[in-house]
């Protein structure tokens, strides 16, 4: 193998992505970027069915157990923000990939990257976050890892987390199964995470304080497959936001996606930070919603099973899939105009999370 | 949530922490340091039990099948070294902590944190090391996360890989069951893997090449438990070395550990880099070694079957657990003298792995 690596001219830089030569901030994005080097440099690399299904996480089974193994890095800057820090972020995110495949979180895994220098204050309080946020979410920190970088080769703290949960017996939730006649639901209001970040990174104020809305999703999801057993997909909208989410289900489902945007639940703060920055609220990312594609004919109960849930108060439909324009996503606007919903090719935001 | 963590007064630096006050190097170099930030910080904060026992991987159980959890970050420097790179390090990094507790690692995830800049060339080979360590290991990279941080907040590459694999029915490998009467075996010569980095990245020679010994322990380990299956302790002496590896088993067990140190397999270039260098070939980093506790009935057996494996051929017993001094490690010299090896604090070389 050292043969191998150690010889340049044993990869090739592929096509669509030779034009960059480096990497882009934009390649952390989530957006067309993120999706080119998974494509064209991770996926071949590692030569498997199960990753190419790019869903948030991987079912496996193990020892006749079906589960769902995820993982995450986290490097929001800053580390601390209105509604939260990046420990419970690490928590919540990977809890929340977990439960779009259905999975509820059972044990977690946690990974820092410490830069020299960093206040072991700051260490402290992130660690206890972890520890607040897994027991909020009903999951075990189990095991754990500590590197340390020498100063200016890190930002203070980067963690990563895995997790493994349980997929329920007959569970099947991958965006690949959304499909034209689905309801498109999404749990709550969109954007609030991204402009949190903002608002301190950048020392902006936008008249009403926003908080990150970063919460644990497996609950929820429990909810709504008690009212309903065959959910289609679920995806968290997190870096590049709703659009992104929308856009990857529908590639994958090879159907189109039509929203309402009107029906987008859209705060006024974040209205008002987006219409100053000239960002789209569809782009901006969210920590604690989900998008499900659901059967019409199971949307109301899932609809009011997700009202019932703190999470989920303020769900909402915000349009369907369809069989027209296989992998787009369009909008109408209130007053009957559409509008193309792309996928982004970079991100607005970096390091969001 | 947002309370505690954005309130400074809500975590109290630990005494034994407290002289600190900022991470160190040796924060990340696996020795006391490390030690006390998981007694002191981590554990406290998270509050389980599993962590508490501080093995290389989790054991855990989940809808009725008994698998292993682990993880580990990356950040050696360079990325790519004699005998390997950062990215079949961490295949077999995680693999080997599974296997540890006896499991046959199954499937693995694998998160970037980039840094912008980077040439996508580096990432490309360091993917397809990841793939083909993967396939020698015979486990599956099933997902992923890609992030990317601005440049000067890196240093290109940092891989994080978690892992998950089945532990075999009746298999219980751990520090705390090394008992006095067991065999202490070692799967090789030590050393190698520090020694290589050192090499390259000092630009040193040493009379003759040295690589590193990264390699996957999971089909030794498996030889192993074929001939005796209860194996009591495991460990990869990698950051630390050996004399660490020793330190933690003897702690785990509250046994002590006599090793001749002359039994040790130390290859001549790594004792000359080392007398160079002014090392202890004790503490230098291991990547395709193993430490096992045997009972005395078992360990030609063993030994046998570990020198019957390519990963084992040097394989050779090195000391016993005894009853005496708990917790402490004493090597004998050829001569007849003894000298405590001692739980190093930091780390001789910083970012090995």
């Amino acid at each position: 193998m050292a043969d191998t690596v150690l010889d340049p001219s044993a990869w090739t830089c592929p096509a669509p992505l030779r034009e960059q030569g480096v990497v882009v901030m934009g390649h952390g994005g989530g957006g067309a970027l993120s999706a080119e080097l998974m494509e064209h440099l991770f996926a071949p690399a590692y030569g498997n069915d199960v990753l190419a299904d790019l869903a948030d996480s991987a079912a496996v089974e193990l020892g006749g157990t079906r589960l769902a193994l995820s993982t995450d890095s986290y490097v929001v800057r800053p580390l601390f923000f209105p509604g939260g820090c990046i420990g419970d972020l690490a928590v919540n995110g990977t809890v929340n990939d977990l439960a779009m495949s259905g999975a509820r979180a059972a044990f977690l895994s946690c990974a820092f990257i410490l830069e020299e220098g960093t206040e072991l204050e700051v260490v402290g309080r992130i660690a206890q976050a972890i520890g607040a946020a897994a027991r909020a979410a009903g999951v075990t920190v189990v095991t754990g890892d500590t590197k340390v970088v020498d100063s200016g080769h890190g930002d203070g703290v980067y963690v990563t987390t895995s997790g493994i949960g349980l997929i329920p017996r007959g569970v099947d939730i991958r965006p690949q199964r959304a499909a034209p006649g689905d309801v498109v639901l999404v749990s709550g209001p969109v954007g609030m995470h991204g402009i949190a970040i903002l608002s301190v990174r950048e020392s902006l104020e936008f008249g009403a304080d926003v908080t990150s809305d970063t919460a644990p999703l497996g609950g929820l999801v429990s909810s709504m497959l008690e009212v309903a057993g065959d959910l289609h997909a679920l995806r968290d909208p997190t870096r590049g936001g709703l659009a992104t989410t929308l856009n990857e289900i529908a590639a994958a489902a090879g159907c189109g996606i039509v929203i309402d945007e009107h029906r987008v639940p859209v705060p006024e703060p974040v209205a008002n930070a987006c219409g100053f920055l000239g960002l789209d609220p569809l782009y901006v990312a969210n920590e604690g919603r989900l998008v499900a594609c659901v059967p019409a004919a199971d949307a109301e109960a899932v609809l009011a099973a997700m009202r019932a849930h703190p999470c989920g108060t303020a769900a909402t439909a915000i349009g369907a899939c369809v069989a027209d324009h296989p992998g787009g996503v369009l909008a109408r606007s209130r007053f009957g105009g559409t509008r193309v919903v792309d996928l982004p090719v970079g991100e607005q935001l970096p390091r969001i999370c």
